[in-house]
């Protein structure tokens, strides 16, 4: 039982008035949701959750993620009452230029907040990531306490809306969670049944309990409305002991996640907004407030009324989070004696620092006209990189063999009673199994980096970065350290067809601030490239070839130490001043260094420039660009297996784009670069008519 | 009951041996699946589909789509048997360049083909919207006959597979599946647990009966395997009899989509490869695939076999097909003799013209410096255009009235008791709902382009078009006359912030090929957009605004006829010899103006050019091109809410690009656009930089 007091009560009908009020005040927003979960948001940040507001990063707090971000004020709102340093002068600068309550809730913005969220479903799937990630972080750090027991169990709490539950990625990623049994993952699903066309009833009828149960999910009613009608009755009770006994139940579960459907009416209790799709996304109006004001005894004149009992009553939270953040402290202590490799690894962990030298474990590899894939070279890579970073893990959208994600002889992470004959593994494994879900797996992958102490990395196609878009946009938008592989990475992955074959991708990716968009040439740049993404903790995509590509003798050509600048002459014109520059990334760079050759023969000096990284190259100081692609030089070509959109401000008024403007085609990866016009002599041709 | 000869049951055998010789003879494509699907698609094409093999475009035929795509030689095979004119030597052109057999089925390429497939999940979700297209088209041609009767009744079939099952996007459509009571869609889920990870329990331990009865579909099992592991036992049983009744009562059913679930073993009966994930993909070797010829008893040491009598057999269904067409001719004759105004707008829908002068409908709107928003100027012409173009119909991803995407006045397309306080309809209506399910959405609008009668819009925020990014790649791909309506088109979207405001969008969408992304710059062009759109009958995005803009005064500059052409001259240095061109679209023409205006009155010659569609542009004639953007101007400025790439190409060497490279922010659009730099001034700069 909660045991509110009067004060609790008063506390909860402030935070439904200051989301009003908020709303009011700026003029837009979503005040419906705020005001209808301000009980359940209440009761989680008071009576549920492990939090300390005094310290926002303690490793041992339970995670909150508000997948339905619109609804930013819930958070804000519960921010304030709870103490992390938000005041009543920025809920009053709610969504406007530079203030710390923006529209939707934003991560390293805003102290409290854990998660950028927004985008329907994808909180919840990031969710999942998290749940998955400490599951993964104790298994690193504490694997053998009981449960319950170490400083590295935590429980992630979601608070989910119709619209997170209508998505496909909340479908995808709450497939995985039950399989995964994560015990540690409770969602409060809103059922207001109410999103912006009004009454969900217009699109939205499946029965939502029986479809999370069939996921595996412990699935818990509570009925707040006892009616079908979004607008509720006189019967509307906001029965918080029911919530709350459900919520402590689903953190005694081991097993299964939980969803909490919980039967809402939005906007409660405001006389005539409540129940309605106009109160969702509007302001209710001065009237409005006016009333539900009234109904609530609070002076309807006012504004951004909180009475000093009822908000000391809420801070008290403070104490119970510094008590229990202390007690923690003593366990995390012992554990730290106890396990001093483990506490060193994990202080690395926290600084995100790499260890020294952990990129001589790279491998290095021969000179070879045949060459590997990129792909396979990239496997190979992870599987060196694997005894030295213990924080990188990652796999596949069932494409492992294909995506070369599996490091060498690594378990899967996958309760025991879910091995199969191909993989072995158990609960703290380190190789995913996303199946044929890649935006979940993006969203995961997110999530897991925002638990904040591991490196993951996800595989599928490159063309299949269309379906994982989402995921991507917001590992970007959060700056995080996630890593993408995509491999088959052109045309050249040969007879799967125009359906399979990346045509815009690389530009399109290229296009979205916050990503590096990595492309490496041979088996070493890939190892180089890499390293760098490693080293620089962004967001980053690797595309890798499916075909297999010549390792560059380096020998003869530069080191790739270049691959981290982004750019690099990789051959310069034999007689160091080029009348032409070359420049490829990937696969092409082999099909430049050929036409280099016949260039050469035909006495045209020319410069070959391997990128594999445009956004690390812009990032240079331009004395180094200008080095790389002398301004004096304006013959130049570009070479890709892609749309040319991009590069004319790189080659120039002058230059000339070897570039594919259309869909490909079904046959094998040779025939595909010669019809559609990879070829020495094109470049060639492109590089004379460019002089 | 099937009632199979031996001449049809060795038409199956020899159905699986051709998949596997094909496979084996190019050397790589999936074999597995063909194979054990062979008595399946048969079956479908012998016994259950209404189709006639010398008529695919048939107007009355079933339509049958294979959703596992990579399975191609499940549909090639059995349009080689059934003859829709493959030939063996088709077959063993698999895989290979311009051969009628590609990698994945392509549509508008192999006669009997419906649709292209091969993203997992796409076409189980596009043949949700043929299945509400059929019912609309019913609606417009022939409502009032009893059900099964009209010459407009079909039925949907779909082969699908574990890969589909776990895709987000086949989560949503089938959600809205169940919700529409599709009866005139059946699902064949291939449930053999065997994806390119292998056995599927890896990622996949969902209840998917279950789920589907979530969604309200009706759930049939049929299991030939009887028992849970992947391999099968010797019990396995092809039990055509049970899957033929399942299927047959699936046609019966009117209110519930049918989903079978089949159990089946990949690759049956192939004495090692059958069960495992490697047959999924791979070419089983030569010494299998003779052994698989021997265990039913045909030549190991030959290839491609087909005897006489079996194709004989198989081939009497064009016969049978023949006859059902003649049926349907008379039933379709006495429908057109009784509903002539009908049938003429059948045969011009079937012609895809549009009525002459369809245009004279669109709304003109007079100069206005508040003007309106393009979406509101957008949401204006469709319902203008209502009245004169039954076949245009949509609706959007729960964004109704952002989108403006509801014709005034039409019913909703909803089963009649599933209507709610807002929307008003029946199962005939006009105005989509897909709730919050953008990439369902989107292969929806494909499915209902497919079914080949009416034409589809469908709307979210631009940001969101993410989402949808694999349904608009398909769409393109197909060349489907598909408009995605994307509003809310840049950070002048204001509060919601930097997850709800696109940056690099309208770049990433034009590297897309087949795809024209328009972008209107006030209410006249948005007409005229519109206009184009339709005439073209192209692939098309249209992005909108969310706030309000002037409606330039036609009289004192160019006539909107300039949309057409993909830009056009908006106003000329007044000079008429232009120093600097500011080349602008959408909400930025209006700046760009200002601009202009402050540039002459400085003594700088400026034109400006509004660019609604760089696509339709680069269309034209070279000599327009060059009137437009005469090449001896060199200085030029771009001006667009968005990233800049692409930008370089027109703007040249010389030029400079107002742009933003960054996320956006949550304020309001003033403010937003003029802390970014979308400011006269800065615009201004520009032009004087670039002179």
């Amino acid at each position: 039982r909660a045991r509110w007091t009067e004060h609790d009560l008063r506390a909860v009908d402030t935070a439904r008035l200051l989301a009003a009020d908020a709303v009011q005040n700026t003029g837009n927003g979503h005040p419906g949701t705020a005001m209808s979960l301000a009980p359940v948001a209440y009761l989680l940040y008071q009576n549920v959750m492990r939090h300390d507001p005094s310290d926002p990063a303690w490793l041992g707090r339970d995670r909150f993620v508000l997948s339905c971000g619109h609804s930013s004020l819930t958070q804000y709102v519960q921010l304030y009452l709870s103490g992390y340093g938000l005041g009543l002068k920025d809920l009053k600068a709610l969504r406007t230029w530079g203030s710390l309550t923006p529209g939707h809730p934003e991560v390293h913005h805003t102290a409290g907040v854990e998660i950028t969220t927004g985008p329907l479903g994808s909180g919840l799937a990031s969710a999942v990531g998290m749940a998955m990630a400490q599951r993964r972080q104790r298994g690193l750090l504490d694997p053998d306490a009981a449960p319950g027991t170490s400083p590295f169990d935590h429980h992630v709490w979601v608070l989910a809306s119709d619209g997170d539950i209508m998505e496909g990625v909340a479908s995808e990623a709450s497939s995985l969670a039950g399989h995964q049994e994560l015990g540690n993952l409770t969602v409060v699903y809103d059922a207001n049944q109410i999103s912006i066309e009004d009454d969900t009833d217009i699109s939205f009828s499946e029965d939502v309990a029986k479809r999370y149960e069939a996921y595996g999910w412990e699935v818990v009613d509570v009925d707040w409305r006892r009616s079908d009608d979004p607008a509720g009755t006189a019967d509307y009770t906001e029965d918080v002991d029911a919530l709350l006994g459900a919520l402590q139940r689903s953190r005694r579960s081991r097993t299964r996640p939980t969803l909490v459907r919980l039967h809402t009416v939005i906007a409660w209790p405001a006389p005539n907004a409540r129940g309605t799709g106009k109160s969702h996304g509007s302001a209710l109006g001065a009237a409005e407030v006016a009333a539900t004001k009234e109904l609530l005894g609070f002076d309807p004149a006012k504004s951004f009324q909180v009475e000093r009992d009822v908000l000391a009553r809420a801070r008290e939270v403070r104490a119970r989070g510094k008590a229990a953040h202390k007690a923690w402290d003593r366990t995390y202590a012992a554990w730290r004696r106890s396990e001093p490799e483990r506490a060193a690894l994990l202080d690395r962990l926290v600084d995100g620092r790499l260890p020294d030298g952990f990129d001589r474990a790279l491998p290095v590899f021969d000179p070879d006209p045949k060459g590997l894939a990129t792909r396979a070279a990239s496997g190979k890579v992870l599987g060196a990189l694997a005894a030295g970073l213990p924080e990188l893990w990652g796999g596949s959208a069932d494409l492992a063999e294909s995506n070369n994600t599996t490091m060498a002889g690594e378990a899967s992470f996958i309760p025991k009673g879910k091995q199969t004959r191909e993989w072995k593994g158990g609960p703290y494994g380190r190789t995913l199994h996303f199946g044929i879900r890649e935006n979940a797996m993006g969203m995961i992958l997110n999530g897991i980096a925002l638990e904040g102490l591991t490196r993951p990395y996800g595989g599928t196609f490159l063309v299949f970065s269309d379906y994982m878009r989402p995921a991507v946009r917001l590992a970007a938008i959060q700056q995080l350290p996630v890593t993408f592989v995509w491999t088959h990475d052109s045309v050249g992955l040969g007879e799967d067809g125009p359906t399979h074959q990346p045509i815009e991708h690389l530009a399109s990716l290229r296009a979205m601030p916050g990503l590096d968009v990595v492309r490496p040439a041979d088996a070493n740049e890939t190892a180089a490239a890499w390293a760098e993404v490693l080293r620089r903790g962004r967001t980053a995509g690797i595309a890798l070839s499916r075909q297999n590509l010549p390792v560059v003798d380096r020998t003869e050509h530069a080191s790739v130490a270049g691959v981290a600048k982004g750019a690099y002459v990789l051959v310069d014109a034999s007689s160091g001043a080029p009348d032409v520059i070359i420049i490829a990334t990937g696969s092409e760079v082999s099909l430049a260094l050929e036409a280099r050759r016949r260039l050469e023969a035909s006495g045209v000096a020319t410069r070959v420039v391997s990128m594999p990284c445009r956004e690390w190259f812009e990032e240079q100081p331009r004395a180094y660009q200008n080095k790389v692609l002398p301004p004096a030089v304006r013959a130049r070509v570009s070479v890709e297996a892609g749309v040319a959109m991009g590069w004319h401000d790189l080659v120039g008024d002058a230059g000339r784009c070897v570039s594919i403007e259309h869909f490909g085609a079904s046959a094998d990866a040779q025939t595909i670069f010669r019809e559609f016009g990879f070829t020495p002599e094109k470049v060639v041709r492109a590089a004379k008519d460019s002089l």
